[in-house]
C-alpha cells in the first residue's frame, strides 16, 4: 500500500469520518500532506506486521481545539524541527511514525512529516477514531508512557514534558496549548516497534482511504449513504454500524472552553417530529433520540451530509444542514474494562456505563410496547 | 564571605525583608538550607568580581504562589535532579548558581542547591528584591533568555521549556505551575559568568545578611526599627529609604488567583485616623495614604512588625498586626526605561508611570498648603 496525492483526498474524507467530528480540519491536513508529497515524495506505508521489534516509533498529532486549528496553520518546518528536538532529547533516531489518532488532519499530519523526514508511516493508530485528550489511546491503556514528549507551536516555542502519569502530561500539555493559542503539535509515546505491534489499532489508514473512496467514488446509480454503509459493513464485519438518525440541524451551541471545542446540537427528523440531541467535546460523545440514549463513546458517532455522505466536523455544524448520524461499534481494544476507565462515558462527565449501539438497540426493542413494534 | 548555618537565620530574615512580601516563606527556605549545609557543608560564596568569564551559571528559584509554597514542601533530591536534567539538556556542567531574586525562600534555595551540588553561589541576584513574574529581572532586561529552562515538581514531573520570548516562557511556566499545584522549581537563564558580571545586582546576599542582623542583633538599648533604618542607610547610601506609614492592619483581602497570591489590605494609623491601602501580587506593589500614592513598584515596599521589625510576607498578613511600612528606592538597574517596561506600575495594571518614593514625597511637600507643612 502506498499513499500518494491521489489517495490523500480519500484519506482526508475517510479520516474526517472516523474522526467523529474531531481530529482537526481535513482540508488543512490535506494541503499540508499534498505539499509534503510534492516536495519530498510519497512516504512508505508499513503494515503492522512489517514493523520490526527494534523500530523506534513516535506518534505525532495536532493538539488543541479544532475550532482554532483552521485559523492558525502549521509553520514551515515546524513538524520536522519538533521531531528533531525530540530525537535530540531521546538521543535516538526515530525509524517510523504512527498517527496518534485517525481524524481529519491528524491522519494527514503524520504522512506529511513522514514524507519530509523520509520515514515510513505505520498503517495503524492509537485510537481507531479521534478523542479529545492525550491518554485516550491504546498506548496509555497498555502502560506505554506518553513522555518524554514534545509540545511545539509555529514560533518554535517548545516544551519537552516528562511526567509520571499520562493524565498529568495531558493537564500540562493542555495548559501549554491554551497559553500558545490552542493549536500546537505534539510528538509523544516514544516506543519500540514491538510495543506498536502489540497494541496499535490495525489498518486504520487503509480503512480511512476505503471509507473516503466509498463516499467520493460511489458506484453509478447508488446513493452515497448506501455506498458508505456497504463499505463500513465490509471493513468492519464484526462491528455493528448503522444510521441512528436523519434530519435537519435546528440548533447549535458551541464554545471554545477549557482548551476544547465543546457544545451540543439538535436535529429534527423530517415529518415525524422526532428530535435527536448530540453533545461533543472536540468529538461527538453521545446521541439521544427523544431523550433516549442511542449511542455513546467510545462507539463512533459520525455526522454526515444526508445527500453526499460527506463527514461534518464539529466546527462545521450549521443550522439547516440536512444530516445523517451514523454509529459504529468501537474497536474491541477501546471496550476493555481498562480502556473504559480512559474513554468510557464517565470520563466525559456522564454518570452511566458504556453500552454499545447494538445493546442499546436491543434494549429499546425489548422495552417497546408490542403494538408499536408491530407497526 | 561564607554562608554557614549561623548566617542562615540573618539571611532568612533579611531576604524576607528584601522579598517585599514575596519570594517564598523564609522559614521553609531556612530549613532546606540548614539541612543541606548539615549534610554537605557550606557552599563557597563568590563576589561578582570573582566570577570568571567562562563560568556557566544558572538561576534557580521556587515559583508559584507563596500561599501554596508553605503547604507543599520540597521533595528529597528534587533540586539536584532538576539541575542534572537541565545540564543534560544543555550538554554543559553548571559551575555556579545565582539566586533569581532575593526573597524569603528564594535566596535560601540556591544556597541549599549549591551546598548539595558542591557549587559556588554568587553574592548577587537578578532583581535586588522579589517580583512575581519570570522576566521581571535584569537578565531579561539585558536580552539574556530565560530558556532553555526547567520546571519541576516534587514528583519529578518536568518540562524543559524553550521559547522565543521570556514573556512566553512566563505564560507557559505559570500554566504548568497551576496544573502542578502552584509550587514548582525552576532552573533558568543559563548564561556565562561574563553576562552575570555585566548585569546582576551586586552584593544582595551579604546585604540581606546585614539587614537580618540589624533586625535580630540590634545594639542594646536601640529599637529594632532604628537599627534597621540605620542599616538601610549604610548599605544603600545612594538610595532613599524611609518609614512610609505606621498603624494597625484592619482589613485583609487575599485570593490565590491566576497563579498568584493577590490582594489588598488596609492599615489605620494610631490616633490620627489616617489610613493606608496596599495592594500585592505575591509582592507588595503600591502604597496609598489617604488615596495619595506614596510608593509604587519597582521601589521596594516592605511591611515589618512595628516592635521587632520582623518582615511580614503577604501570606502572613493578619488583622490586628501593628506594622510599619518601609519604602526603599529601587536599585538603578530596575529604573531604566527598558527595565520599567518589565517592572513598572503599568506591568501590574496601574495606569500611571513610576515615580520614586523621593519624588512622590517632594511632590506632596510642594502641593501641601503652607500652614500644614508648618505644623
Amino acid at each position: 500500500m502506498s499513499i500518494g496525492i491521489d489517495e490523500l483526498e480519500d484519506l482526508a474524507v475517510g479520516a474526517a469520518f472516523l474522526g467523529t467530528g474531531g481530529g482537526g480540519d481535513p482540508y488543512i491536513g490535506r494541503l499540508i500532506a499534498t505539499k509534503a508529497i510534492q516536495d519530498c515524495g510519497e512516504p512508505t506505508v508499513l503494515d503492522l506486521d512489517q514493523v520490526k521489534d527494534d523500530d523506534f516509533v513516535v506518534t505525532v498529532a495536532g493538539y488543541g481545539a479544532p475550532t482554532v486549528q483552521i485559523e492558525k496553520l502549521i509553520g514551515e518546518g515546524e513538524l520536522e524541527k519538533a521531531l528533531a528536538k525530540l530525537e535530540q532529547h531521546l538521543k535516538k533516531k526515530v525509524t517510523a511514525i504512527i498517527p496518534a489518532e485517525i481524524g481529519g488532519s491528524n491522519s494527514l499530519v503524520p504522512i506529511a512529516l513522514a514524507s519530509r523526514c523520509k520515514l515510513p508511516v505505520i498503517n495503524a493508530d492509537g485510537m481507531g477514531r479521534a478523542f479529545p485528550e492525550l491518554p485516550m489511546n491504546v498506548f496509555s491503556f497498555n502502560g506505554i508512557s506518553a513522555s518524554p514528549m514534545i509540545v511545539t507551536d509555529e514560533h518554535c516555542n517548545t516544551a519537552i514534558v516528562e511526567t509520571a502519569s499520562d493524565r498529568t502530561a495531558e493537564k500540562i500539555t493542555r495548559a501549554i496549548a491554551i497559553e500558545l493559542g490552542l493549536r500546537v503539535f505534539i510528538g509523544c509515546y516514544p516506543m519500540t516497534g514491538r510495543m506498536v505491534r502489540e497494541c496499535a489499532i490495525e489498518g486504520t489508514l487503509s480503512q480511512a482511504i476505503a471509507i473516503g473512496r466509498s463516499i467520493r467514488q460511489r458506484p453509478p446509480g447508488s446513493c452515497a449513504i448506501e455506498s458508505l454503509m456497504h463499505c463500513l459493513s465490509t471493513i468492519y464485519p464484526d462491528r455493528e454500524s448503522r444510521v441512528l438518525f436523519t434530519g435537519k440541524i435546528v440548533d447549535v451551541q458551541r464554545d471554545t472552553a477549557d482548551g476544547f471545542s465543546k457544545g451540543s446540537f439538535r436535529i429534527e427528523a423530517f415529518g415525524s417530529g422526532q428530535s435527536a440531541e448530540l453533545i461533543f467535546q472536540n468529538e461527538f460523545l453521545r446521541v439521544c433520540v427523544e431523550d433516549k440514549l442511542v449511542a455513546v463513546v467510545p462507539d463512533l458517532i459520525c455526522v454526515v451530509d444526508e445527500e453526499t455522505a460527506s463527514p461534518i466536523t464539529t466546527g462545521a455544524l450549521r443550522y439547516g444542514q440536512r444530516v445523517k448520524v451514523i454509529g459504529i461499534e468501537a474497536p474491541p481494544q477501546l471496550c476493555s474494562e481498562q480502556a473504559l476507565t480512559y474513554v468510557g462515558p464517565e470520563c466525559f462527565g456522564m454518570d452511566f456505563p458504556y453500552k454499545s449501539i447494538a445493546t442499546l438497540e436491543a434494549e429499546a426493542a425489548d422495552k417497546a410496547p408490542k403494538s408499536a413494534t408491530a407497526v
